[in-house]
């Protein structure tokens, strides 16, 4: 299957247009071939003569013709200037203020499972600190046989863990329960990244400090002006809790916790608590206003579900999107990306009508659990009106729900949680709109 | 087992110390017992009388007193500023100009598998082109059915993988033959980095064009101003070559092949080039430059391998090492990286005595083909001289050679392909040596 029938003359003709050349089009295909041809006969481009006209195609660009920057100039890397538009980005009605806010990851211009450092979204409830490591210490009391202050030189000495996982703010779409609101899959789905995060296990520095056998519940604290604490049970940080200094690879960032975090893998992104400056053993939860007045999933009979910690099976198509439409006709690469925080992605399907007909998606590249995976489906669009979905399935047997089953258990009341299949309108100029179907 | 025996009083001491406080070591212990256990007895750090002084410990931070930056100042995120020795270093005698020029990896800051992309090593022949990727085309032509050009935007189009691959320059170590040079990891092993790629596998590009039957190779060019290019079998062009446009989820950095590259996993970094702008099939090698006067092995007897495409299995411990020495006795997580250009890591042995006695050391994470893979084990250390080795073994049953078995075979004149065992002299004060055993 050739991806682009015939397009070749096409994609010429943009480019000669571009350089001003006024060749018509039935010249073309005579053009092409002898230029092609007479490429194929030189062993290197640079033997080619250096007088560049339309007779030279694919001219050679004033960038093979000087020379570039040189390599101590930039000693950490930052990205191509043509590149500005990928970046965070906040919804200013959303929160009343920039130190309590969110920025979103521009999912729409992302491949694979990996969020690069400097786009991994943002949470937080007093701003960033500005956190010297070399003064930052890790407590860890309460019902505990040894308590104990590590310096972050202390932590880095215990054996640690490598472990790639998504993390998700669980108000991810919060803002749709009654209808679209985003325009933007940054919007819609934003709220969600995916990191290598390394660390020491909690459950290491919990033998090390011995926990008693009445302790059922861990306190974790962080260090900013909000003192952001949330209650976590033992069970889950003798599991897979990691007590995080790294992030893909170098330490973190100050806004994803710089010098440690917690990483709760799986769930809700607020228990895992950034600045991480105090673990405190106890026998119950301790019932903080991040697990009451916020963080609890407000159901239609006025009670609200509490800890409610798990990200469950999720997914969204990212390609096409309201930001990346549909310009032409023809073949294209329908991607997605799917997450659970129970385990890994079992499948994904994809419907091109709203929900009526399914058909399975390719799962991409390395499945790993509580990770993001990435799906796709081979799709030509010949200018079709679609209602694109798409609905994963996790390795606990559980499957994404639609919109209607979600407000039929939780009703419309609650912020959090929010994973129904999401649906992408296709229109018949290519463009994309965000739709909730009845 | 206790990391850390008896060590509460040591770490609390030096916090205090930095404090100006003047408490003698005897009145420690009692002191940590109160205070601990009226930090137990409140519900919140918050809680805490906002007066802080010794008998409060841990003192409440001012970063925890005060509001941070707010969410809207960094839309592309960057590292703390207490993070600022973490770059990228050049050896300025190492080349004679900075546009033809090579930095690298800080392997000794960083954790797990993935290098962030601002610290991927860099490497290049006429600076770095800053280059347009509206106006980038990909040409492919030569021994082909239809020659095409391709706009970025069009190979986006194209079914897409994501792939963590290691990418080493040859010269790695190449300096090292004939003795060591460089006191530290960054210098003896830092062109060496491993990414998330995504891009479009070239077998589907050349499926696109149609090979003709007598096309054997692949000629692969770059846009920058030294037309860099290298040839590249078809068998390895249709296994595992991708045509590159995203770096950990982003965009190329320029720095890196800015919009698209080449890459042919686990085979020498020089083979995957940058800013690709074409591609030719031909029935034979084009014998370029960069695979005749270099990128060719010189023997003892004065010949020469040529066409020495793949990085070898190799193996490095990256703590301690001579950026990170230990300052004191006790436990410690001796850590290292191995990886192969033929497959996985099947198994890493350590040596604590130059090679004469070998322990197996644990694998961690996740282990995939020709991609970093982590490597440790729990060490105690007391004082005790030691000649730190690390030994890969790959799933071919390819085992790491000592420098005496590469000498014997290659001699000592090349530069490239040197995967010998490396060896760490720590001293008796902890700190740690490059040097080579005879």
């Amino acid at each position: 299957m050739a991806w682009f029938d015939d397009k070749e003359e096409f994609y010429l003709a943009q480019q000669l247009e571009k350089e001003g050349n006024s060749l018509d089009i039935s010249s073309r295909r005579h053009f092409i071939k002898n230029s092609l041809s007479f490429l194929a006969g030189s062993a290197s481009i640079a033997a080619l003569p250096n007088t560049v006209n339309a007779q030279t195609p694919p001219n050679i660009p004033k960038w093979t013709r000087s020379l570039g920057r040189g390599v101590v100039s930039v000693p950490y890397g930052q990205p191509s200037k043509y590149q500005k538009n990928t970046v965070r980005r906040t919804v200013p009605w959303l929160t009343a203020d920039s130190i309590s806010a969110v920025s979103m990851t521009p999912l729409q211009d992302l491949k694979g499972i990996i969020t690069p450092n400097g786009l991994v979204f943002e949470r937080y409830h007093a701003g960033v600190p500005d956190i010297n490591p070399d003064q930052h210490r890790l407590i860890i009391h309460g019902l505990v046989e040894r308590p104990r202050i590590f310096t972050m030189d202390d932590l880095k000495r215990f054996p640690s863990v490598s472990e790639i996982k998504f993390l998700e703010c669980p108000a991810n779409g919060g803002m749709e329960w009654k209808g679209p609101q985003m325009q933007g899959l940054q919007f819609t789905h934003g709220m969600l990244s995916c990191c290598e995060w390394s660390g020491v296990k909690l459950s290491t520095l919990l033998q090390e400090v011995g926990v008693k056998s009445e302790g059922k519940w861990v306190l974790a604290e962080g260090a900013d002006g909000a003192a952001m604490a949330r209650s976590i049970p033992l069970e889950k940080a003798l599991e897979d809790t990691i007590v995080v200094y790294a992030q893909n690879g170098e330490a973190l960032r100050p806004e994803q916790g710089y010098p440690l975090r917690l990483l709760n893998p799986g769930w809700e992104g607020n228990t895992s608590i950034k600045w991480l400056r105090r673990l405190e053993i106890g026998d119950k939860p301790w019932y903080m206003r991040e697990e009451t007045s916020k963080y609890t999933d407000l159901m239609a009979d006025g009670k609200a579900r509490k800890f409610s910690f798990v990200q469950e099976c999720n997914s969204v198509i990212t390609s096409p999107c309201p930001e990346k439409p549909w310009k032409k006709h023809g073949w294209y690469e329908l991607e997605g990306l799917a997450w659970s925080g129970n385990g890994t992605i079992k499948a994904v399907d994809v419907s091109i009508d709203g929900g009526v007909k399914w058909q399975p998606a390719q799962i991409k590249g390395v499945v790993l659990s509580k990770a993001l995976t990435r799906f796709s489906l081979p799709f030509k669009w010949q200018g079709q009106p679609l209602l694109l979905q798409s609905r994963a399935i996790d390795n606990t047997g559980y499957v994404q729900p639609t919109l209607a089953q979600l407000r039929e258990q939780r009703g419309m009341n609650s912020i959090y949680h929010k994973n129904a299949i999401h649906t992408w309108q296709v229109t018949a100029d290519g463009s994309v709109n965000n739709v909730q179907l009845s």
